[in-house]
This record gives structure tokens, sequence and C-alpha cells, in this order.
């Protein structure tokens, strides 16, 4: 056996890989902050369409620069026919399985696909950004035999993604949600997914290629999949009256309670009050508060574990939005994709437009000099 | 703007980020070690399925062994009608990017898609090796317009590749050389395609997604399209006697010179060797020496630069096999692939027995503290 006498950072945790601009996540004191703007400033008065423009353009647009920047995006929604017919040879696949392959099918029908210049890559960026939602939702309406919705260029990107999903336009109330989710999902520093997409495009692979690592990286249980956990709990508790119970029995079996701590934040996650806010919401609109009241009992039954950093995370109060939007569980990862694709495009401009391969070390430990036997002489 | 006090590791160079008990790259010493077994050994005495089992496995196989594996291996080789149908809806998309479809999109017809138990993770991963000869030539008989070539179960893996591509059985000797050239381009170390696949493996993300996170990272030039280049660089040579010139030009214009330099090694590459043989051999059987001597001659005339490690790398000689057998240049990579898929397996199964997620950190250089303008009143 042979050891190097080096010092292993395992999981790279307090390695700093690069510099970014984009976003920044204060951890300790549960901050998020894209391009300098406080993520409460975004959440609470701008569009999703706007924060795009904001994080793929470096500031925030006129009002001219946002009608152009977001009629280019309505225009490149639709999916070229070959690629929904991909999605109807995989629709019994795992959603985020299908968005995958259709993602890395759009390759296949881009003129311009090698190019990496960062004109290039932001002009399919985008186009990849708008096309995703319609993949999630052809898919969707696909796999449950119900007729494909074309998108509609009069809505916005939420309240078209809605209405692709579900085949009715949501009201405004509603619209205005699913925009401040996707906001609050859009990027998150060197967040797993993101990365991988950067360690993809520091080999000069093209844009498809980068987001296309991002998705199948997001689709990770330890990445995006705690949203549908916690609607899951929710569901099992069942009834308000059964929270302490059940925490009880997780506590004493150590188990983990889904949708509490965070990799970074040490702090309630920042994201995650928007979400609250819309859980209630929508649980008074659609007269149905049991899942608001029983998550509030968890996170109040929770609280005296914040001072040893496990807080809510995003995901706590997510899942609850998706469910009463009528949404079913095993496509809480994608919604969570339709917002971060344009952030893994960001990181994959920052990437090119300053590249340096992505390629650390790996310590050998194995064994050495191991003499080769031929086959017939093995014992 | 803020700036954090911290040291950025950009591209990870120097930074160990885990260990591993597969393959050791020496650099210094122009050294490439699978499981304590020296390459050149590998490439002289083993057969690919022999080092595919020793990879997975940990232990050179048995007679009874091996005959288990590569009966298995070979009954695998076909893939689903529906994926087959994907292909054609992509078949004018570059090779790499129809191979990563067309992986991705198998895992919609692999029931236990979302298992990440060894045992799973072994058995799908043996599956894709199986199956990505199939996917390549499958994709070039489509595009080509020429009739798909059904997998022979009596042939090896190379053998079988080469059959399936080419539409003839090779000759001994050819399917020799394609068994060493896989089997030096199987593994290598934390390459960035194999970096990215554990990236995506640590989110407990399965098998598939891994794979299609490799092959994305695969595409890049930086890291599977040297090849091409060097084969391209010998045909605009096109005679053994324009080499001094061609390489003065290239000095004068200060560019570089495709298939020398690495970013490990400093001494030649120890993969290189067994394809200059294989290229020296395929000449002289096909009556087709130029392309073999316009390479010594850019190689001996390139020599003066190896005392500064910059010397000829695996690249260097793949490129003339390949195209002394007939195959394509824009397919180079999809060979390269064929051989570092089950070596994305051997890493994605050592990242899933002793997990952590890779999240390094990234520095915030951007702007703070920008105050929120509604879009009405900026300027």
């Amino acid at each position: 056996m042979v050891q190097q006498d080096v010092e292993l950072k395992r999981g790279l945790r307090d390695v700093y890989f690069e510099s970014t601009q984009s976003s920044y996540v204060i951890g300790d004191i549960g901050r998020l902050i894209y391009r300098g703007y406080d993520i409460h400033d975004l959440a609470a008065q701008a569009t999703f369409e706007e924060v795009v423009f904001l994080m793929m353009k470096g500031h925030l647009p006129t009002s001219a620069e946002l009608d152009e920047f977001d009629s280019a995006l309505r225009r490149e929604r639709e999916i070229p026919q070959e690629v929904m017919e991909v999605i109807e040879r995989v629709k019994d696949g795992h959603p985020m399985d299908v968005l995958r392959t259709a993602v890395s099918a759009l390759a296949a029908f881009e003129p311009a696909v090698g190019d990496i210049s960062h004109e290039a890559t932001l002009r399919k960026g985008m186009k990849i950004t708008a096309q995703t939602p319609t993949i999630v939702a052809a898919h969707h309406r696909i796999r449950t035999g119900q007729p494909i919705v074309e998108p509609d260029p009069s809505l916005s990107h939420a309240a078209n993604f809605l209405y692709m999903l579900l085949g009715k336009q949501p009201d405004d109330e509603t619209s205005r949600l699913m925009d401040k989710d996707l906001i609050v999902h859009l990027d998150h520093g060197s967040n797993a997914s993101s990365f991988a997409a950067r360690v993809t495009a520091s080999t000069l692979a093209d844009v498809h290629g980068a987001v296309v690592t991002g998705i199948s990286t997001l689709k990770g249980p330890l990445h995006g999949g705690a949203a549908e956990g916690v609607m899951k709990m929710a569901l099992e508790i069942g009834d308000e009256a059964n929270v302490e119970s059940y925490l009880e029995g997780k506590r004493s079996r150590k188990e983990r309670i889904m949708g509490f701590g965070h990799a970074v934040y040490r702090a309630e996650d920042p994201r995650a009050r928007h979400l609250r806010e819309g859980s209630r919401l929508l649980a008074e609109k659609e007269g149905d508060p049991k899942w608001f009241q029983i998550l509030s009992k968890v996170e109040e039954q929770m609280r005296p574990y914040a001072e040893r950093g496990i807080c809510v995370n995003v995901d706590f109060w997510a899942g609850s939005v998706y469910y009463l939007l009528g949404i079913p569980e095993d496509l809480f990862i994608s919604i969570f994709a339709v917002a971060r694709v344009p952030g893994y495009v960001v990181q994959i401009l920052e990437q090119q437009d300053k590249n340096i391969l992505i390629r650390p070390q790996i310590r050998y430990d194995g064994p050495m000099d191991m003499e080769f036997v031929p086959i017939g002489q093995r014992g």
C-alpha cells in the first residue's frame, strides 16, 4: 500500500475554488444576496424575468430592456417536435431523468451548439431557460394522458408554467407566488449542481452539456430532493394533534426531521419566509389550512434547535406550496430545476469568461507493485 | 464591493479532495497504475473485460470469474427500442450529445433507477458499460444511412464495437489494438469528467445521472477533444517533408501543437507508447505509412521540449489509430467515452461507498448593499 503524504480536503467544504459576482450566501446571519441586492427586496418587488435579467446581465433592467428580454424569452418557449417525441419515448421515467434527457436532446437542434462565446452562451442559455418549463409540463401532461398545453406568450414565465402544467390559467396571486418561488431558488453560491455545471464548462464543453450536468446533480436527495420529503412528513403526521408524538418518535429513533438544517445556513434560511407566507395564503384561499397548521406546529416545536443552528430551510415550506397548487410530489425537484437552470447559465457564463480547468487531485491509497499473473496461472 | 479575506484555489489544482484505490497517475515519472498493476503489464497481457473486472471488483478475475462477468456484459449489449428511437430523433447532433442523450434516456427503462446500493450501482454500471458501444455504433449507422448492426455475443467488447460500427468483423490484431486502446483510456485519477461524475454521485444521485455528467464533461476540447485535433494537424501537414515548416509556423505564431503536454504528466504519457506501436502496425497493415511517418517526425522535432516536460500525450497517437481504422474524426471522443464510462462507474462506486457531499466554497467579489429601485423609477 502507498499513502501519499498530503492533506485531504474531503468534500472540499472549506476550500474556495473561484470567485463570483452573482450570488452571495451569508450563512451565519441568514442572508442571500443576488448581485448586491437582498433576496427579500427582489422577492417582494421584482419579477422572475427581471431577476433573470439582473443575474445574466449584471444590472437591473429598464422597462425597455426588460420588455426586449422578456419578449425574447416568450418567443423561445416552444421545443422541437423531435424533442417532444423523445419525451414520449421516455415518459415513464422519473421527471428529472426525462428533463435531463430532453435538455440534452435540445443540443441536437442548436446550430451553434459548440460555440462557447459569451454572446452564444447567453443566447442559448436564455433559450434553455425558456424551454425548461415547457419540457416539465409537457412530460407531465403526456404521462397522465392529458393533452399537451401549448405555451401562451401572453403569460409571464411563472404563470405560463402553471398554465401548461395544470391546464388552467392561475390567478394573479398564485402566479406571483410561483414567481417568488422561482426567484428565491434561482442561484445559491457554489451549491453542488452549479459547481458540477462549472466543472463541465471548465473543459470548454458547451452550455447544453453543462446544464445537463446541473440537472443530473440536482436530482440527488442530498440536494434537490428535500421538499418532497417534507410534504411526505406532513402527510404522515396527518393532523396537528399528532405533531408532538411524531417528533418524539423521530427523536427517540434519532432520525432526521426533513426541512431543517443546511450546509451553509446557521440562521434561518432567508428564502423560507417567502414560502411560509405563500403557504399561509394558499391554505386560506383553498380553505385547506391543515398542512400549514401541521408544518407551523413542527416549526414551533423545533425552535429549541435553532440555537444550535438547525433552522427551517427553503424546502420546509416549498413542499406545502407545491402540494396546495395541486402539483404531484415527484415534480417538486423539477420546479426547483425550472428556477435553477438560469442560475446554471449565470455561473457557466462566469466560468467561461475567466476559465481555468477545474481538476483537483486525488490521493492514491491502494496497493502498489502488484505482479501480473496471467489468467491461466491464477489460483 | 466586498472581498472576503480567503485564499482562492482556482481550478483546485493542488487540492486533494478524496482518496482512491482505483488508479494512480504518477506524473513526474510517467507511470499509470490500476489497482497496483502497471498499465504496461495490463495493456500487454490482459483483455479489456479483465481490466474492467479488476477495476470494478478490486482484483484480477480467475477464468471462471471472468467468464461469468464477460457473459453478463455480452448479455446486456442491447438497448430498448425506445432508446433507438430517441437516437433517431437526435441523429444530426454531435455524437457526444447523442451518446449523452441516449445514456440519459436509458434511465427511464431501469426499474431500480434510484437504488444507490453498491450492488445496484455495480449491476447498472456494468449494463451501461455494455450498452455504450451499441449507442455509439447505432447512431453512426443511422446518421450515415447504413443498416444498424446488432451486437454479436460471440465477439469481445472491443471486437463487437468495431463490428457494430464498421459493419465487418475486425481481424484479431485489430481487435487487440482496440482492446488496448480501451484499457489505457479506462481510468485516470481525478480527471475532470470522473471528478464531475463524483460531484453528481455525492448528492446521492444515481449512476445513470452521474455517468451522464461524465459524458457531458468529457466532450470539452480541454478534456476529450485532443485526438481529433492531432489528426486534423496531420492532415493539414499532408506530407513528411512539410513537418519542419509547419512546426516553425506554429512556433512563430505562438500556437499550441496538439497532442503535447498534459495537466499531470511531466514525462512521457505512459499510454502513448501502446498507441504509437498500434499506429505503426496499422500503417504497415493498411499499406498507408504516411500518417505514422508525419507524426513520428513531429514527435522527433518536438523532442527538445520534453526536457521542459512538454511530452507526447495519449491523444497524439490515438487519432492516427482511429483514422487508420476508418473511424470519422467526430467519433474520436465517443471512443474515449466507450473506454471511460466503466471508469466513471468505478469512481462512482468509490464515492458512494464512503460518501460526503462535494460542495466547495466560492468567494463573493460582487457589489453589496444595492438599493432596489422599482422598475418604473429606473433611469
